[in-house]
């Protein structure tokens, strides 16, 4: 394994829908040449014109979008847009052989120590890899959507993923202002996103019970547990939760009382029913509004919460 | 049933246990006389010592413990506690013998038109006023910990509660600053607790299943659903999550893989086993730190994360 680069210079991004959009806008912002390839004949009008919306959110303040067009390269292939990259971050379509069609096209151009990775989120590296002669090459590099805004991105090896090869994409996300965890084996829906669905079964649960509308539950996590765990994670929050006997009295005096509390918790099926209860209640709460405005509310607070808690952490 | 007042004078609370000193810290800080009952004989030297604690972290910015202190009164029994106050907050031990004993002779001394609320967490209002002339009479006001700090009180009433009941309770928190969420019918653990739940009985599954420790468990919600969740609860952040065919595209679409994706989730057992790895794992991460300087950075954090996502959405 050759060395990496310490810094980095260019990057190609695969794809040009919101999350590829989220990657260029990052990459460009912290001064990478950013070699784009897209299926899409119009790549370079659709990329140019949405540039503005994630230039005016990215963390650290708004950048200007001609700065960050300026170190655009529309390449015409994919084997083009990857020769000599530091780094590859794919955002196909979820579609399997899809992806592994490219990825034996990136290896093949690609040089032997550029890091190769994939936004997925459904999909692991193992099978991402499988065609390839060192199919421990590709990595997963799963940010949270808006990718300029949220901090976290998994990083999910293969099986035959060298170390040198995992501990190069963490500083390279580090390098870029991420959060990158790394995911000690790999398992379907990595760990974010299972976390957040077992929360919205038992917001669906509690919904289709008539217990709060759509809108109530969602003030319920703004107003309590929202804040919390931008803060605190969930151990450590129930450790401050339990007085000073702290997480071990929790375990192991209310253990029991966890598991009976796990027996409540609802199993709702997704029919026809809950989604109409579900996308009614949601219209009469924000649904009158525009997708784009309610999304510039949303990144505009996750970057003043983000920082927020920046700060007090560093006090 | 009387008229409220529209401002309060004077609220009783009951307990000095650490929910108990939230409540009187922001009661104080409010301007109200907070009469004290506790079964603590050394309650005044107890409540006083840990006052400047609680006057530090106070939402709109530290207060003068001594002007809070100048406040309180110390009652020499629950009736005479409770005799003339606007509203009584129960604090008692999650005993509910003890605590319908406590609202029999609160509802005997108590003015007709007093608020009586419980912070209970497991127990229902009908169990709580089952002994009651007026069993209604008894609310559920759930704060989430710590009260002074946290935005919401879950507002639970009973099968015969007044309406004009529940809103007096709910104008009361609005005018402390809190944010009250009615529930519309009572379930064990109410709603933000069992989304807790859910969201930890995945985050125990991981960390028995080795995919991530304690810390990195933490570091994936801080860094990603944290931040969002304080900013946008759960349905308006898949509606902002499915692209610009919002919720709707998510459960027509994507319904059945969210049924798939709950398949996945884990039932961890409690046991020997899952307790020590996560008590080994908990005190490698934040065993060392003393547990109230862990407080005092989780409340600075709160405090900024909460005021940040207030400002965001002012703008």
């Amino acid at each position: 394994m050759t060395a990496r680069p310490t810094t980095y210079r260019s990057a190609a991004v695969i794809g040009t829908g919101t999350i590829a959009l989220g990657w260029i806008a990052l990459f460009a912002a912290r001064g990478l040449e950013v070699r784009i390839s897209s299926t899409r004949a119009d790549a370079r009008a659709h990329v140019t014109a949405a540039l503005p919306l994630y230039a005016a959110s990215l963390p650290d303040g708004p950048a200007d979008p001609d700065e960050l067009a300026a170190r655009l390269v529309f390449a015409p292939d994919l084997a083009g847009a990857v020769a000599g990259v530091d780094v590859v971050q794919e955002n196909a379509p979820e579609d399997l052989p899809l992806k592994q069609r490219l990825f034996a096209e990136v290896a093949a151009a690609a040089a032997p120590d550029a890091l190769l990775l994939s936004s997925t989120s459904t999909l692991l590296p193992d099978d991402l890899g499988a065609g390839l002669d060192t199919p421990g090459r590709v990595l997963v590099g799963h940010p949270f959507n808006p990718p300029h805004i949220v901090p976290l991105v998994e990083v999910v090896a293969g099986r035959d993923t060298d170390p040198s090869t995992v501990g190069a994409a963490v500083e390279f996300y580090r390098w870029l202002g991420k959060t990158p965890v790394v995911l000690r084996r790999a398992v379907p829906g990595f760990v974010a996103n299972r976390l957040q669905s077992a929360l919205l079964r038992e917001s669906i649960h509690l919904v289709r019970e008539g217990v709060v509308t759509v809108d109530e539950l969602d003030e319920v996590v703004t107003a309590s547990i929202g804040s919390r765990w931008a803060v605190v994670g969930p151990f450590h929050a129930f450790h401050l939760g339990g007085g000073p006997g702290g997480l071990r009295h929790w375990l192991e005096h209310l253990g029991s009382g966890l598991e009976r509390s796990w027996s409540l918790l609802g199993s709702p099926p997704v029919d026809r029913e809950t989604v109409d209860t579900i996308l009614a209640q949601a219209d009469a709460s924000f649904g009158a509004v525009p997708y784009e405005e309610l999304a510039a509310r949303r990144d505009r607070g996750q970057n003043a919460v983000i920082a927020a808690a920046a700060r007090a952490r560093e006090d």
